[in-house]
């Protein structure tokens, strides 16, 4: 009854999210690591008919066998799949036609979920509904995409979304003592398996800031020359500023003298309070460096995850995406959820202002490219 | 009041060729060269406002700024523009927003007509409808290759479009005398600059077919070898073939061990009696190789054209886009129609089954880069 | 025994060439247009080892059956080979290895052309020896790019090589008139396919310059915005221009506020009463236009050569490379020479100060991409 | 004293190991990791000339001020460079310059040493001659590489130089308890600034292997399909498989039905008993996961390195390379030493066959890109 409850309320956010879109909005893919609209809401509904209906719940019809091939990602055990640079490249199926595969999927889904399943059956279902509140996340990440790159920027809603206030906080560092730490998910909800198994790290002693960096502290750096002086940053990082000409944060536009940003509401002043959003792992790296400071280890983060408040901005660390000790990917398909990935991607902590409710925990490890930053980004600095 | 029809007429008839499209394609841009049918229409739109309404009908009021950005195509005097690549990737302005942007110039151009009007005005407004006949033609272009990659392979229409009766003909070779001939366009109505200034050529003795060559013919060279025999290819014809691995024309599939054809109507087994169709310059040069024959240039295209039907294909000649003797670009804007076009082109004389009514004469100079396939290319033999 | 003093001698010129080299010199590749120097030493002799040592020299020993793979130009029918970016990675065969290479084809080539041999093989001999002397243009043109673009800049001669008395003229501009003219190489000399067969052209009259081009000319182009000014471009030119950042002839370079260009003799100040060279297809058209004039045709300027002076520089014209009526290839590897190279290149007529002697004639057609300039080419305009 | 000793041990070295090469291969640059080894010979010498003799020796006479923009390989601070990608298109300055360059520095520096130095410029010295040692190990890499990759396959030297005596051993693995251990260099010696600062941290209970996984056990990987099985991969090392098409490991290849491998002394068969060589990190990840087991991190293979041998093969760890807790750049253009690079690469410890004397010890950390494979790396498994 519960799973019932909880399938209703994720897969009418998925819609709830893209209602204030246009038809246009669900189709185009401005970059590859941008997925059109369309795309998310038919992949999501997929994972639930490929590993779900298909294959454990008797006289099911599939909805169109093509579909198949259209809303795959990356699962190379369930066979071909547009490539990716081509998401944005189909016209078809139309978004009618998506919204006619999620009723068609939900209405088998919740008659399924009125018969008896066993354990693993039901950990799969919630792993679906996890997998599609990731894709929420994305969602959100990838609409600003395709309105904020549009040249005419136009708004996603009409109300705020993202302000922001700042926890009034006495100490801008909290101290933690060398010793051992416990690290990894611990408990009996759901988690990923890349949060397992918990293990036991030692840390040195170590300060962690309580606030976000702002936008006002990001100004700062970016006045002093910060993009222009090599010494703070990465050599890829050097290229990377180089190569795509970078000079401030993602969405940020010198507009008459002054820096706008595209937000939700469209083109707005920058807010120097807000906490800077939309920065690479090099860019967090090169302002820690120009403060003399670094980025904490994910282990330093989740142990001291209790004395700071976070969940407005996915937070860079300085740890790259690896395996905990004991890590063992799932056999079939859903093993190449995570583990696949665990080479050349930094890891993010905390969460963000698109993620879900109940989609957050201290444990969670979320994970990208170094260069990338259209993600909900910001820096915590440590020393 | 002539002019009005037309203008009505040939507006009409774009949105006439749109109607079967659902709002998603008129959105996507799968490869550079092809455009997303919203563009034509907007692109076409753009023309009208920008070189006849503001400059010349006072009191006209834009219909938005913004959209001469997002609709110049390459007309560098008229500022600054979304790059080709990134049309696909808009997805505002929507579709809806656009047949407004079509209805406000409309409804301006009529008034604009009903007011005395100079020859160099009338002639403009007659430059323009024959712009938009030329995106007609794209149009059909470009949606058959945006329903024809979609792995869904939806139909364009219901009705066959692409039927032919080829006629009868007595003689496959019309014999021309050597001797002196006048190419060029000569009349009072309109052509484009490219078709001027009318001059003599001396061709010597040729002949020329009277069919064009056929899909039975194509599968003949296909069969012995012809996509696997660098011999009859042009050196870069040979890279071309190897990297993109063709082994048919363009839309052909190979299925259960029959050729078949993306058409109108969705896939089709092929048509032997059909003129074959979507062939690059290279192909039908290395068709021409192999049967020990050659195509003709485009001066003995146009001299010989009275002795054969023609009007199915666009066909390739050997001769290269160039300007003819006494060529002179019109002043501003306008001046950048084709003069700048005028290298590593190659000619295709004729026109196709998409041309617009009355949009063909013998005179008439289409070119394209000899790896270009989408247009509904075929092949004329000459000796 | 001509055929044999022929072959001491343009086997010699090779060398001599290549005398000023250090064995550095001889191994890299710049860019992919260039080849090493041994490449081309060795290539001229692999071409003699394989079309008439190896199948008409009964008892003849190759070499090292693997050079077969590292001196095949573009050899289809001759098997696999070194890609040609490739060519500028290989250490071996060492430049001594090409030497002893040389060596041993001249050997047997010499007691080869002391037995009888048919019509036919001798002109396979004399193809062989035009093929050596284009490679021996090709050889300076590659050794000026491997010099001229190292940062050191070291010169390949101490005394000049290019120092020009421009011939003194009264008119500027010779007229043609109007009317039929034969093209192609007549006589029982040796030509190249490419010249064949000789036809009649019928020709508007027209204007031709009597000078070429000289350096303060340009330089005037260049200081009134001729590389920023894209009327004068065509497009696929001003992408060139854009993208690669051009701003003058290729080695030209801005040292403290004057023009200097790299010669044989190292850097050296702009001459102004030389003609210019190094410049593209694309300059060539632009700078035409800028004067309100254009190039010739390559009929006009075969029509026009014998009444001005040519030689200096390589002149493009406004023709494409195309097959002239009745052009025959070859069978056989030597087929391969030239008609596979006639898509999406324009011709060179006259011939440049690295011409071999005897290598030019008023009907030799010479052809680049529009875009290459490393060759010494110039500009005629006419009217 | 010793300092003058080790100066001239260490640059004869760096003589010693080009004297096989013909001048030619002193020149090339296959790809882009490799460097020409007259590269590697004025770079090293470039350092001491830098850094050393023209800040710190009254009287020192720059040997070619252009040499800095030749041989500076990613300095920023030391400012404009050749970039990468052409070091292999520089014929100049020729190997006899480079020689007399060396000559130059050699005989200032041994003045120089002579001198009374601080302990600061002594440190600076001994850093100098490290790094002169790690581009002996690369030397010995690109050489293998140039040599390796010319389709004559010509060998290196005629005496074997990497046979092995894989030492016995009773237990294929090595149990270690969990707990504390410490990890970094510590101790009076030389060691990089990567190597500190001296941490320590906890390890769960591992077993770690005695010996190096074989090219027998390899071969077994390769027969049971291991390079077709995307499920041993991670997601951008199976794009990696299909990209390249690799099958093998560097080097290998399948001959008359056999596999051989490139090696000093030209191509050989693989003998099974050596430990396999030249894979990259995604292949020694699917060896592993094919196996059931995985890499050691590099605190195990730290803190278990006095329990086996190990010289034989650069090791590749799961560990990604970034700071160790307390890591500081040193200030000016030495800082760029090692920290920049700490994002996107594993780490490898161990040495190898080419690891000059004296230079290999446990805390050492090296770090490639997971895709690279022509060092000499090898596997270690854990579990």
């Amino acid at each position: 009854m519960q799973l019932k409850n909880d399938f209703n309320t994720v897969r009418k956010r998925s819609m709830h999210i893209c209602a204030p879109l246009k038809t246009e909005d669900y189709v185009v893919q401005p970059v590859v690591d941008v997925s059109p609209p369309k795309w998310h809401l038919g992949h999501t509904t997929w994972f639930f008919e490929t590993f779900l209906l298909k294959p454990h719940f008797p006289g099911y019809k599939e909805f169109d066998p093509n579909y198949n091939f259209v809303f795959n990602s990356y699962y190379e055990t369930v066979g071909a799949r547009v490539i990716r640079t081509d998401r944005g490249n189909l016209s078809r199926p139309a978004v009618e036609d998506v919204m006619r595969y999620r009723e068609h999927v939900d209405k088998a889904m919740l008659s399924f979920l009125d018969t008896p399943l066993s354990d693993e059956l039901r950990t799969l279902v919630v792993l679906g509904l996890n997998h599609e509140e990731q894709h929420q996340e994305l969602l959100y990440t990838d609409i600003k995409y395709i309105l904020g790159h549009n040249p005419l920027m136009p708004a996603y809603a009409d109300t705020a979304v993202d302000t922001y206030q700042t926890p009034a906080s006495d100490e801008p560092f909290v101290q933690m003592e060398a010793g051992l730490y416990d690290i990894g998910y611990k408990g009996d909800g759901f988690c990923f398996d890349n949060e397992l198994g918990r293990h036991t790290v030692y840390l040195q002693q170590y300060s962690i800031a309580t606030q976000l960096v702002t936008n006002a502290e990001y100004l700062e750096f970016m006045e002093a020359g910060g993009y222009t002086d090599f010494r703070h940053w990465h050599a890829e990082g050097w290229d990377w500023v180089k190569t795509n000409e970078v000079r401030a944060p993602l969405y940020w536009h010198h507009v008459d003298g002054q820096w706008q940003q595209y937000t939700w509401q469209g083109l707005q002043p920058v807010n120097g309070n807000d906490p800077v959003c939309h920065i690479s792992y090099y860019e967090a790296t090169a302002f820690a460096s120009w403060k003399g400071l670094r980025l904490p280890t994910e282990f330093e983060w989740e142990a001291a995850s209790a004395q700071f408040s976070w969940g407005q901005r996915w937070e860079w660390t300085e740890s790259a995406y690896l395996p905990y000790p004991g890590f063992v990917k799932a056999p079939g398909a859903i093993g190449e959820y995570n583990g696949k990935f665990m080479v050349s991607q930094m890891v993010l902590r905390g969460s963000s202002e698109v993620t879900p409710p109940n989609h957050s925990r201290a444990t969670y490890r979320n994970f990208f490219h170094p260069g990338l930053r259209w993600q909900f980004t910001g820096i915590r600095l440590a020393k």
